[in-house]
């Protein structure tokens, strides 16, 4: 299984496996294909690969004849990629099958599917422990066999293990574990239908959480039977790669519309809900006069050109590096969409590790959920690790960046804690942000710092969490100063003024906030070892920001410009390496590659053999031997865990090589 | 100009007006034709409104000639109904037009425009006030000339008076006032663009706000020049009923997408963005492929596939009622739009007033924001004016209706205020409920305190909110019991448990729950003088829901299961009539609608005198003449305002009359 993945925005990411019958990208959704019955066809959705039923065509002598003589493409007329499944489903709703596990793998390779599945047992939500438990024995040593017999008969059927466990969490933790050391290649999530029906999203949270953390990032998952498209979005930002949809055809034959904010039927409908084809040729009472046929024809028609819409809108926001956006956009479609996105904030520190450290969009804030968003988790695990001063002076926020917007001082500055004489070198500088608490002056302009936007009207969440945070931090420092604004906007209280109020005053050096970006890219002490010897400091005429950084003549790094971190220059790369002790920062790669990236060739997971684990996609890294000689430096294009688990694709651009 | 409004939510309505080439359905949408570069075939997009410029028509000789002669439908090849702009744009940019207001006004009628736009002066947002008064009685001595010209030549043609006064709340009240009593056709208002191209949708809220809720209920509004589909909801919440776009056209020539989360640039685009037609049968490399004026087609025509789709999606959402949920999910695509809908929060009060008393859809809570939604504001008002006894209960929400489902008392009962010994008869009992704060026992099966749904997981906005109003509702009692749960969920800190506690129990007692639901609905007192004499309840067999009440023998309401409010019967309206004093729920109608009343005959608005301001649609009404005699009872289509306002259409479904 060759799966790479492009472009990533938390757990989500856009990507390509290849079959037998052809190239797939992910996210997507695979339309249901009955062997028998179907009458839409999927040709003309652009849909490249589709799901159908290999235990229906078993059962039927007909269907399997023709299946066993002509293979599975010809019997549902689809060139694409085939996935299959097994009768799982049958088995959990007639409590049996008229099939083993190893009668229906190797069935399913008789007829040529592209991707067959195990016998997996689906164990209902809110099971038993023991029934769960002893279901997801079976599930796993069926995994175990479809794993044998595929590597025994050297299939080229690819091979999905289902991830069971009914809702405990720590069961599909380990039903996730266990299938992940099996190493197969598709990595569905199974049984998780009754919690969709039920509007259990939060739990579904849990359920697939707990799943695809203990699953290898380096194969796709599939989220099984989720069928409406107003889950896609937060289930991608979870890590499901594929969708199946029967939805579009059930729903249909129900006079059903799915749409991104829920279910329509027909009957209720005055105006249609879509921009689609069927929805903007015919009206509601065009529909209810047809005959039942053409109008299942063509709900499923909608169906499937909203979900289909809706797989683009999600891959465009994975590119954009705006897909939490669009989950805090869809989960307001029902209040218990809401909760399940609320509870995702309960992972966000999980989700920070997949998290960019740069994106292309700025983060807005778009209720107070934004404050449990990873790029927030981010900045707080920043500020507490940051070097600090004697001092604490917060000030109030104007525009962005702040640095350049600093207030003119119509405001007085009160001390809490002990009352002590100003030493402005002893004091950090930060502005009151939400959702970011404190934003230090120095790193102002580094992403999302700047390249954020918030409503002005504030909610009480977002004044709580920066108040909480705030008083918690304080401990940091001898002594805080509080700009009156900030006192009153924070209802902090007041307490004395400091005699000395006048004087504090934040000056911008640029040599303070060169290594201050440093230190907070790279890390503690990174700016110092950077930067120094004679510093000059060039800056683009146009926008006067920092451009290029220089050391005694030589270029040590570029600013760039769209989000102010720093790309290294070769001597910034060797300078870094020098200062910062293995394995900061660093990605230890196979001797035998060594020549390649020494000439600046880019860096394949396969010959990643160690990565720093505070490596996240988009980080300029070293590139070292396993002695630690720099060899190169480039940027991730995945995280830590990613370059270690994928086997295929690219893991670091190369910026420039040490010959 | 004969506007009818039909489903009605928030200050959002559908109606229909009818001018010389049709019926228009409002909300709409009237794409700009250009008169002469035009090269999309709008037809084919179902618009039945379209706008187009006069002055540029009058300026060039052949249009002009073309238009006097053929007529304008002839001249931009479109048979519906056509709007006509006077120049008052030109007359932005330019600072002057060759045309007086009388020779356009006329000019527009002799080319047979449908409607026509007197000239306007528009000043711009944060113009100073000197000039934006100067300016304004301009605009107003103009509209005055413009209705005296029509009024004297009798035009077919019916009149925009634009609503004019910059970003100053008062003069665009002033303005919306003035114009209210010329009496016009059609309300735009002006001068928002820069607004909204600067993101300064806030501002664009208080414009909106100060002006509609200053312009007659009975007239089609337009937010001139708004044609961004992610602005519509929201507008149409406000009570604009038309916007115009010529962004359909003027994006497209930029390659940009028109969506409801904002503008997409062509060149940015992997996947197309919509379910449209266009979107699905092309990728954004075919039309990067292309050349200019094809591609420009295209993205134009998906610009208006989704215009038109959002304008459905409207329509819909007022039908449902759920046209709030729309606003909050739309209000997520930028920090600025969430801080209009913020900002929006401080109109409540005046969104109550056009708000249904019952609606089909249930209330969602989709973010902290919900809080300041009309139906909350209703509530917390009609709980201050609730009867009150000694005593107050507090219990916690399990599931809903809460009466149903209350604690097994694995709890204590704390005492806030003065310990006094329980008197379960002096004793009101009250769920805690986010976001209507408490939920009476006796009422909490009326719209919509069972339906309505939050997430599990809460806010800090919610719980506060919901504090706050406790601690100040407190004092209406002598003391408080407050059940030990909620005390903890709202960390309201443990006073003393009251010393009997354990006889703290709510009974539910159906008579006091119909006098409770009677009193919510028609006002204090109502319940007794309804429900008195023998009282017999007759509940569903099915569900056990109240269903039927008589008093000795005679049946008095029955009861809507769907909401638990109470559709009067003969019998109820006349003890109602007798008991409530005038006007509490009347509308008072024409000496010479009374036979038809009496018979039965629903009330049109033009026949309605006077009316309760109380009264909101859908509401039980009575409907008495003059001298307070009942004619007949019935249900409100309109509320009070707009009863008074509009002269066609209906204000009261008749259900019974007294012959």
């Amino acid at each position: 299984m060759k799966f790479t993945i492009k472009d990533k925005d938390s757990r989500g990411r856009t990507g390509v496996f290849e079959t037998e019958h052809g190239v797939v990208k992910t996210p997507n959704l695979m339309p249901v294909i009955h062997p028998r019955k179907q009458r839409i066809d999927i040709n003309k959705f652009g849909a490249n690969i589709v799901i159908t039923n290999a235990y229906l065509i078993y059962k039927d002598e007909e269907l399997r004849n023709r299946a066993l003589n002509n293979g599975i493409h010809d019997l549902i007329n689809f060139n694409g990629t085939i996935m299959t499944d097994s009768g799982s489903y049958q088995l959990s709703v007639y409590g049996d099958v008229e099939v083993s596990n190893r009668e229906i793998i190797e069935f399913q390779e008789a007829i040529k599917t592209d991707i067959g599945t195990s016998l997996d047992i689906p164990t209902p939500p809110y099971s038993t422990r023991t029934k769960t438990e002893k279901d997801l024995e079976i599930t796993l040593n069926r995994a175990k066999e479809g794993k044998e017999i595929r590597d025994n008969r050297e299939m080229k059927m690819l091979l999905n293990s289902v991830v069971q466990g009914s809702t405990f969490s720590d069961l599909r933790a380990k039903s996730a574990k266990d299938l992940s050391a099996l190493d197969c290649d598709l990595y569905p999530i199974g049984a998780v239908v009754p919690l969709m029906e039920s509007y259990c999203y939060s739990d579904l949270v849990d359920v697939v959480m707990n799943s695809v953390s203990n699953l290898p990032d380096s194969k796709p998952k599939h989220l099984m039977g989720a069928g409406h498209p107003m889950l896609f979005a937060l289930a991608v930002a979870m890590g499901c790669d594929l969708f199946d949809s029967a939805a579009y055809i059930l729903y249909a034959e129900n006079d059903r519309f799915l749409t991104i904010r829920g279910t329509y039927k027909l009957e209720n409908l005055h105006e249609m809900p879509c921009s689609c084809e069927v929805c903007s040729k015919y009206t509601p009472d065009d529909l209810r006069a047809m005959d039942k046929k053409e109008r299942t024809k063509l709900i499923a028609e909608h169906n499937l050109h909203i979900s289909f819409a809706e797989i683009r809108v999600i891959r465009q926001a994975i590119i954009d590096g705006n897909l939490m956006e669009l989950v805090e956009e869809r989960s307001r479609a029902h209040p218990t969409l809401l909760d399940a996105y609320r509870k995702l904030g309960d992972y966000s520190n999980d989700l920070e590790v997949y998290e960019p450290r740069v994106k292309k969009s700025a983060f807005f804030y778009t209720g107070s959920e934004s404050l449990k968003r990873p790029e927030v988790t981010r900045h707080l695990i920043k500020l507490k690790k940051m070097d600090k001063k004697r001092d604490l002076a917060i000030l109030p926020p104007y525009r962005k960046p702040y640095s350049n917007h600093l207030p003119d001082n119509s405001g007085d500055f009160y001390v809490y804690g002990d009352e002590m004489e100003i030493d402005l070198d002893e004091t950090d500088f930060m502005v009151v942000d939400i959702p970011f608490c404190l934003v230090p002056l120095n790193v102002d302009e580094a992403y999302p710092l700047s390249q954020h936007e918030s409503p002005k009207i504030k909610d009480v969440d977002g004044i709580e969490f920066v108040k909480n945070f705030l008083l918690d931090f304080a401990h940091n420092y001898s002594q805080i100063l509080i700009h009156s604004h900030v006192a009153e906007d924070y209802q902090l209280g007041l307490y004395r003024k400091h005699p000395q109020s006048n004087i504090i005053n934040f000056k911008i050096n640029d040599q303070d906030k060169i290594k201050a970006i440093a230190d907070y890219q790279f890390g503690n002490g990174a700016g110092d070892s950077l930067f120094n010897g004679e510093i000059e400091i060039e800056k683009s005429k146009k926008t006067g920001k920092i451009r290029h950084v220089y050391c005694d003549g030589e270029l040590v790094a570029n600013m760039r410009a769209s989000d102010s971190y720093f790309v290294l220059a070769k001597e910034g790369a060797r300078r870094l390496h020098k200062a910062i002790k293995f394995p900061k920062n660093r990605v230890v790669v196979t001797a035998d590659s060594e020549p390649f990236t020494r000439e600046g060739r880019s860096v394949f997971s396969k010959f990643v053999l160690d990565c720093d684990s505070n490596i996240r996609a988009k980080d300029e890294v070293l590139i070292v031997n396993e002695n630690d000689d720099l060899l190169a430096f480039g940027r991730s294009l995945l995280n830590h865990n990613e370059m270690m688990n994928f086997n295929v694709g690219q893991a670091i651009k190369n910026r420039k090589g040490y010959l």
